[in-house]
């Protein structure tokens, strides 16, 4: 962990943020002065907060999975922004130095990641903001830093908004004593709370009863280990962690009952980017008629794609495979490869579920008519 | 590792050894009051060689996976029966007491591990030949514990000319460029040497230019990311790492050419099992029509099972899956599954390579062939 980011203790909960109870995990939190994340290089062993004070400090935290997860990478980059105006306001000569360099920051922060697409999504929504803010009769920078910072606190709090909706139409498609299995973690840790597909999950689970999980570990990274089981063990919902590559067995055996996982990115017709190992799952779904569902906001719809297969799949370091958590696993010197995401075909997807509701084949016109003609900004 | 066994310096190589010098891996060596296995869980950080002096120490070892693959583990246990007569010979005090010596040490190695049939199969040779010696004219314990040296020896000899054979007859399945998967280990390591899938690979290696492997890590126990790695590096056989989830997305964008894995057991029907993650592998391979083949010498083969469904899968210890390397990474508590084995049903399975040729479906007919009516002793 870099030097320049402050550790926190442990965050205050979630007690008067969006969703009230219903939230046990704070993500991302956007302060004046500072962007607090959950340190998810270190959960499940150590639950630490990290405080960012410059857009440059929440950048690198976006590269370095400090944070991750499509809607939280979202969120925290616009919180960047809001970082990046208190700065500028405090030091530009001019507006046109202020905006040179909230332009500067969101340039940065696109290019932490290139798969998730909510990233260009929240930046597009921030640099909105601030043309508007700026474009008003007697607007000065430190006003318009105001107008970002509230800008990026109603981005976050209407993610939370957005994923509790996505849980409530979700928990429909599922019933008491099914095994849900799921991939990567899309939860509260995902997203600035609750979760997509994890969402879905712990509206299922108060819902029904005796619902139950099945937990890809997620190589390389683990996710699922480290960050899906940790949430489902705080929310007391009984889970199994299992091997990526024990899926299959247990699908054959006829115990799992639907998969539910997140996105990255969902063309317009409905391929979807999501991290690597879900395209097998969707594979292994459809060999075993279980229903395979992707949970995500619209946020996440990107119509300017026609399909899966311009989405651009970051590769990552193949140290990520050959070694585990700085131990060297596999010979020195060994190659290795390392796409982080891969796309599941609209084929292999049985419905997407979003803020609008459970949207059906064929997906091109129901993604459409969701996103309102292409803006997916409900 | 248990202070009962030595551990000794790097193994003499292969000199000598059957097959000569195309073995460069010395797996398991079968001595005159010692039976030495090159140390598979401290491998590939550490290549060190553990001697075990009784059949007790043997059967610990099989059972902490020391030594691993089913052929591998054949052969170390006919090598364990060999110390219990030689152990037997020096205390037993009538030929009565003197076999019941050699049928607990049966019993014991057999209650090792459950999947792997090759087990089984060597110990049966290993009670044909004690009886057989025991009923020749003047048999003492000390010759009979010659006559079971010898015995060990020639199955651990005969496992390297059947894998040599297999490698022939699978390396005609590839041509020049191909990128070939393999899942888990089942190479050097898992047999006496050379090994059955990665000896198909050898010789496709040898036989056509430019042949290169993806190695599955094959998680929990990683033995594609320790095993094969080290036994391709070893060779200078082109590879690349991947995680277990990353298969499918190589063979979705076409760059898998065929697939080849070992086998713990292949029912009469064709149906075979064999390390966990094996059965998806084959399901992507159908999806994406990429050619899967298993490999394995005809002990391998168990004509009293009918289908896969009656071959027992062993379910080891959860904590390989939630702790890396002694490492906790799950949260801790957290309940996983382990099941190290699954079958991959006839119909996903194109070819079974084995010593007396490649055996096409419908299997059925083709092993009870190969198998000269029920012997599988070719």
């Amino acid at each position: 962990m870099s030097g320049a980011a402050d550790t926190g203790a442990r965050g205050a909960g979630a007690a008067g943020a969006p969703g009230g109870s219903r939230l046990r995990v704070r993500t991302v939190e956007i302060r004046p002065g500072a962007v607090v994340l959950i340190d998810q290089v270190a959960l499940p062993q150590e639950e630490r907060y990290v405080i960012c004070r410059t857009w440059r400090e929440v950048a690198d935290r976006i590269t370095d999975m400090t944070v991750r997860g499509a809607p939280a990478i979202g969120v925290t980059a616009a919180g960047g922004v809001a970082l990046a105006a208190a700065e500028a306001a405090a030091s530009a000569s001019d507006p046109a130095a202020f905006e040179a360099a909230l332009e500067q920051a969101a340039s940065g922060l696109l290019a932490t990641r290139p798969t998730a697409v909510n990233l260009r999504w929240a930046l597009d929504e921030m640099r909105a903001a601030w043309r508007a803010a700026l474009a008003t009769p007697g607007a000065t920078p430190a006003g318009v830093a105001q107008t970002l910072l509230a800008r990026a606190q109603a981005i976050h709090d209407d993610d939370v908004d957005r994923c509790l909706r996505i849980g409530e139409h979700g928990a429909a498609l599922f019933k008491a004593g099914d095994r849900i299995l799921t991939h990567c973690n899309a939860g509260a840790l995902a997203t600035a709370g609750y979760g997509t597909a994890l969402g879905v999950i712990r509206s299922a689970a108060a819902a029904h009863p005796d619902v139950s999980v099945w937990v890809d570990e997620t190589r390389p990274w683990l996710q699922g280990a480290r960050l899906t089981a940790w949430e489902l063990q705080v929310e007391g919902i009984p889970y199994r962690l299992i091997s990526d590559n024990m899926a299959g067995y247990f699908m054959r055996r006829g115990e799992v009952d639907g998969v539910v996982v997140g996105a990255d990115r969902i063309a317009a017709n409905g391929d979807t980017a999501n991290k690597i190992g879900t395209y097998s799952v969707s594979v292994l779904a459809r060999e075993h008629g279980v229903p395979f569902y992707v949970a995500a906001p619209l946020s996440t719809v990107d119509l300017t794609i026609e399909g899966g297969d311009a989405i651009p799949i970051e590769e990552r370091d193949p140290a990520e495979v050959t070694t585990f958590r700085g131990e060297q696993v596999a010979p020195e010197g060994a190659p290795a490869r390392h796409p982080a995401f891969d796309v599941t075909p609209a084929a292999n997807i049985d419905a997407i579920v979003t803020e609008a509701g459970v949207l059906r084949p064929p997906f091109g016109p129901a993604l459409a008519a969701a996103c309102g003609g292409g803006e997916c900004r409900p």
